[in-house]
C-alpha cells in the first residue's frame, strides 16, 4: 500500500495545497495521473467548487483530478480509481457520506491492493480505524465511526499545543489523554500543520520540519522527527 | 423548568467552579439542598475525585451533592433527585453513559416537571437537542447523538473567536457554520467562557460580562449581551 496522509491542506497565510504540492508531486511522480477525488467532507463548499479548487493545484504539478460526484456509480469509479484523493472538512460529514454510498470496503480493499490514496485533514483521518480522533464537530451523525482502516492507528491532524491566551477549554493534549484512557491499546499520532505521514507498504517516514507527539495508554508522549523510526506504528 | 447552563468550569488562572459559584448559590437559594452529581462526563478522573471536587465548591455555598455512582439503581436516584447537576469532561462519553444506564428520558421527565438543572460544559451541550454542537473528541460512540432536549436550541460551550496565532484549522465560526448547513431550523448559542443561561420557563438571561455569539442558517451571526432578550430562543 503506499499512502500520503497529510495534517492540514493549508499552512496559516499559505495557498491553498500549497505547503504539500511538492511532496504530492514527488508521491505521484512523472506520468500524468487521474486520481479520483472525493470531496464528502465538503459542507460550506459545493462539490464542482471544491473539485476545481483541487484541481487547480494538481494541474500544476502536471496530474489530473475527477470529482467522485460526477460519476453514475460511485462504488465502480472507486474500483476504476488509478489513485484516491480524499480531502479535508467535516470529518463526520465525510464518514456518514462515505458510509452512505457504502465506500468503506470498496476503498479499503483498492488501497490494501496498491492503489495510491493522499488524504488532508478529515481524508487523512478517515484513512484510520475510526474516527475517533477527529477535532471536527459532529454535526452528522455516521452510522458508526469505523472508518477505512487502511493503517492501523489513529491520527489527530492539525496538532496543536496550546489553546488560544485566556482560554480554558480542554488542550488537544488533554483530549488525546481521553481519548487512549478508552481506548487503550491504540497510538494516536498528533500531526502538526506542515507534516505528513508517507507510508510504503511497512515503512513509514515523517515528512516536515516540525515534531509529531505519539500517545499510547500507559506511556508518556513522545516527540519524534523526521528520520526517526516509525515502523512500531504499523505493527 | 429551570436550569443553569454555563460554559465552562473554569476560567484561565482561576480556581474550579470559581467562576459560577455566586450564580450557582443564587440559582439554588439559601435552604440548603442536596443535589445530584452526575460526573460521567469524567473520562481521566475518577468519580470519587470528581465528586469531591465539586461536593468541595457546593459545600462553601451552603448545598451538598451526591453522585449518581453510588446509588444502586441511577434510574431511582434520578427519580428522587431535588437537584440535578451534570458536569464537564467529555460530552461523547457522558451521552454514551446517560444512554446507558437509560437516563435520558427520566432526566428530561424530571427537568420538564420543575426540578432544577445545573450543567457546565459538556454538562450544558446535553441539555440540547443533541450533542452536535460538542467541541469534545468522538472517542466513544453513543447509540445516537439525541440528547436530553430539555430546550429547543443548541449551545456551543467554550465559544471562542480564534485559533492559536499561526494555526490554520477550522475557526468555531466556520464549524458552526458547517452545523447550520445541515441543521438549518435550529439556532446555536456560542457560549464564551465565564458566561451562562439562566432558563426559568420561558424566560431567558445571559449573564456574564461577555456576549454570546447567535447563529443561524440563512442569518448573520448576531451578538447579543446581558439584558438583551433572548426569548425568541425558547420559541
Amino acid at each position: 500500500m503506499r499512502l500520503l496522509l497529510i495534517s492540514n491542506s493549508t499552512n496559516a497565510g499559505e495557498a491553498y495545497l500549497d505547503h504539500p504540492k511538492q511532496h504530492i508531486k514527488n508521491f505521484l511522480g512523472n506520468t500524468p495521473r487521474t486520481a479520483l477525488f472525493i470531496p464528502y467532507a465538503g459542507v460550506t463548499i459545493s462539490f464542482n467548487d471544491y473539485e476545481n479548487r483541487v484541481k487547480e493545484r494538481f494541474n500544476e504539478i502536471g496530474h489530473h483530478i475527477q470529482s467522485i460526484h460526477h460519476f453514475k456509480d460511485p462504488v465502480v469509479a472507486v474500483k476504476k480509481a488509478e489513485v484516491i484523493i480524499v480531502g479535508g472538512g467535516n470529518t463526520f460529514y465525510l464518514l456518514k457520506s462515505l458510509q452512505d454510498h457504502k465506500l468503506i470496503k470498496p476503498v479499503r480493499e483498492k488501497v490494501l491492493s496498491g492503489t495510491p490514496y493522499i488524504g488532508w485533514s478529515a481524508g487523512a483521518n478517515v484513512a484510520c480505524p475510526t474516527i475517533s480522533t477527529t477535532n471536527d464537530m459532529p454535526i452528522a451523525q455516521p452510522a458508526s465511526f469505523n472508518a477505512f482502516h487502511i493503517i492501523p492507528f489513529q491520527i489527530n491532524p492539525h496538532y496543536l499545543d496550546t489553546n488560544p491566551d485566556g482560554h480554558a477549554g480542554e488542550t488537544r493534549e488533554m483530549r488525546i489523554e481521553e481519548f487512549i484512557k478508552v481506548n487503550r491499546n491504540v497510538f494516536v499520532v498528533g500531526l502538526r500543520e506542515g507534516t505528513m505521514l508517507l507510508i510504503e507498504n511497512d515503512t513509514i517516514q515523517l515528512i516536515g520540519a516540525r515534531n509529531v507527539r505519539i500517545f499510547k495508554f500507559g506511556h508518556h508522549p513522545v516527540e519524534l522527527k523526521q528520520g526517526d523510526d516509525f515502523k512500531f506504528l504499523l505493527t
